[in-house]
């Protein structure tokens, strides 16, 4: 299993300048080659403190690639519903030239029905801008000369530039985290598949049912997953908890916030369960989500046996995308823990 | 007098691969903090070796910003026809923060058809886009709860995130390069004005007409004006003709292919000079190029008359931005002649 870094922006400008915010996060990325951390990934949401200062991962990414040689850099991820695909195409294939051919391109369908609103889009019409999306960038990143004729866009006789530096096109990665289609899809189209801690049984049955689709599609080995998590290492549980534990609370807090609009009557046949899933996290805490596995936070040899037994429960998966820098935690922290867990708690998977 | 640097990539996958033109043109920025260069500057065009490299020039900023302390990051320049307002204040926030603020944001109408074919937006909407879309995203930038009811893009009650590093807003740029409405207009709205060489007669009288808007507004001082340069500096003139005459010409010709169905019956309202501008074009080369300033390429006494010719000639501009590494030229020879061009050049203007 590899560990890569996160950066989830989940602050204000009352809380953290953005300037503050992406200079501290750029110092940490510092430390990503040399402690061992293999990617670098953030985030694309907009207009609320859950997330919104990342309004384009791949222009962090770009900065980010000139403060590493080897990690990966990953768009955690990308929205189709929110750009045209001859932009996101062309900016692919920009920080895949900026980054020696280091970029990892994940896409999502957003969920947040502020964002959709204010960008005018309908929530009906995720899914359907989502697989056209994914389509037309990946033909306009292994095609040339491309034509077509989507509900959404249509574009003719486009050769986009630049053309990626890795062939036929970086590796895709699709976020899912609430329905078994999205799953099996990624699997039959062979991307990776981004997930965040749920309960690890409804985890490991998507993993399941992922590299089944894998398998039956006939692409080699078993695909990749990619889990992202709250990770906070100090010497002893009591420091670890004290940093972490208000500023885990301020982050689900931010995002039943940044999701009200689930909470009061707004519905989508694109998103039958996120209703439900935002009475679930108005529910959730810190501590509920250390207990379930999904929020790495503690001791080093806690973590360990933490690790160790979300991988058992899920069935393993390759990739652990930890947020490293949470809300309002200072960069002196971050760092600090950053060096403790891979110096403690990184050796005991790196064989693995 | 301030120098930049500007990338304009004008070479195709076959000519140099996109990774290699970007990586070359870090090297490059690499060196501008130490050698005075106050800017580095990108360009916005697509799918075409005209230009096309470089998409998105807030991601080759972002990267360059970790390149540089001191010199300011100009996007030279973003096209609103292209690119949704909230997109384009979220980068341009997320940047100013990267940078620690040293974000300059030129806008630009485009002017190629084949852009707006493939974007499947009208020639004819140009001006009332870009009018629109800057205006736009100078409210997003400088106000919180932007409603906004544009003919292109309407949206209610955004603050955009990241707010901006520099307040209320990083400064703005106008291009303009062939009717005097656009210098009029960047007067008057205080924002600077970006052009290319035409007759240094044309360009003294667009630059007053700009700086007479200027101070009709009201604004203080006299605005500011950044012209873009192909730049080679060589020992001699010989040596300087050699690098850089077939590299210039090849740089037209680019141009004139990109832009050529402004000679196949294409017109538009919005760009009625177009037509002609092309059939003018067809007819520039380096050597006339240099014969009329707007090319400096030479020994370094030759440079120093030719900068202070030109500005006598156009009476007096803040900002030459310099193509240094312009078509197939190596990275030592752009390398070389940046390093002689700041010693033995920028010294009799530093002054000024």
């Amino acid at each position: 299993m590899e560990f890569g870094i996160q950066f989830f922006p989940d602050v204000g400008p009352d809380e953290k300048p953005a300037d503050q915010y992406w200079q501290e996060s750029l110092a940490l990325v510092d430390l990503a080659d040399e402690l061992g951390y293999r990617h670098v990934r953030t985030v694309e949401h907009y207009f609320h403190r859950y997330g919104g200062y990342s309004p384009n991962p791949v222009v962090f990414l770009a900065a980010a690639a000139q403060r590493t040689r080897r990690a990966r850099l990953v768009t955690g991820a990308i929205l189709p519903v929110f750009n045209h695909p001859l932009k996101i195409a062309g900016e692919i294939g920009m920080l895949d030239a900026i980054s020696g051919g280091r970029l990892d391109v994940g896409f999502a369908r957003a969920f947040l029905p502020h964002e959709f609103r204010r960008f005018g889009r309908s929530l009906d019409e995720s899914r359907a801008r989502f697989d056209e999306g994914v389509e037309q960038v990946r033909r306009l990143l292994e095609e040339e000369n491309v034509t077509a004729t989507g509900a959404f866009h249509a574009f003719r006789n486009v050769t986009s530039l630049p053309r990626p530096t890795q062939r036929p096109r970086p590796p895709f990665w699709i976020a899912a985290s609430s329905s078994d289609e999205s799953f099996v899809q990624a699997g039959r189209l062979g991307h990776g598949i981004m997930t965040f801690p749920r309960s690890t049984a409804q985890v490991g049955r998507w993993l399941g049912l992922y590299r089944q689709a894998w398998r039956e599609a006939g692409h080699p080995g078993s695909g990749r997953a990619m889990i992202a998590f709250h990770m906070y290492c100090a010497p002893t549980r009591a420091e670890a908890y004290d940093a972490a534990r208000e500023r885990v609370n301020a982050y689900i807090r931010s995002m039943v916030e940044a999701g009200s609009d689930w909470g009061t009557g707004t519905t989508s046949k694109d998103y039958p369960n996120h209703p439900q899933t935002l009475e679930s996290l108005k529910k959730a805490s810190f501590d509920s989500q250390v207990a379930n596995g999904g929020c790495w936070v503690g001791s080093p040899s806690e973590l360990r046996d933490m690790i160790a037994a979300y991988q058992t429960a899920v069935g393993g998966f390759e990739s652990a995308s930890l947020q490293i820098n949470f809300h309002t935690l200072s960069l002196a922290a971050a760092e600090a823990s950053m060096r403790l867990f891979a110096r403690e708690v990184m050796p005991k998977f790196a064989a693995a």
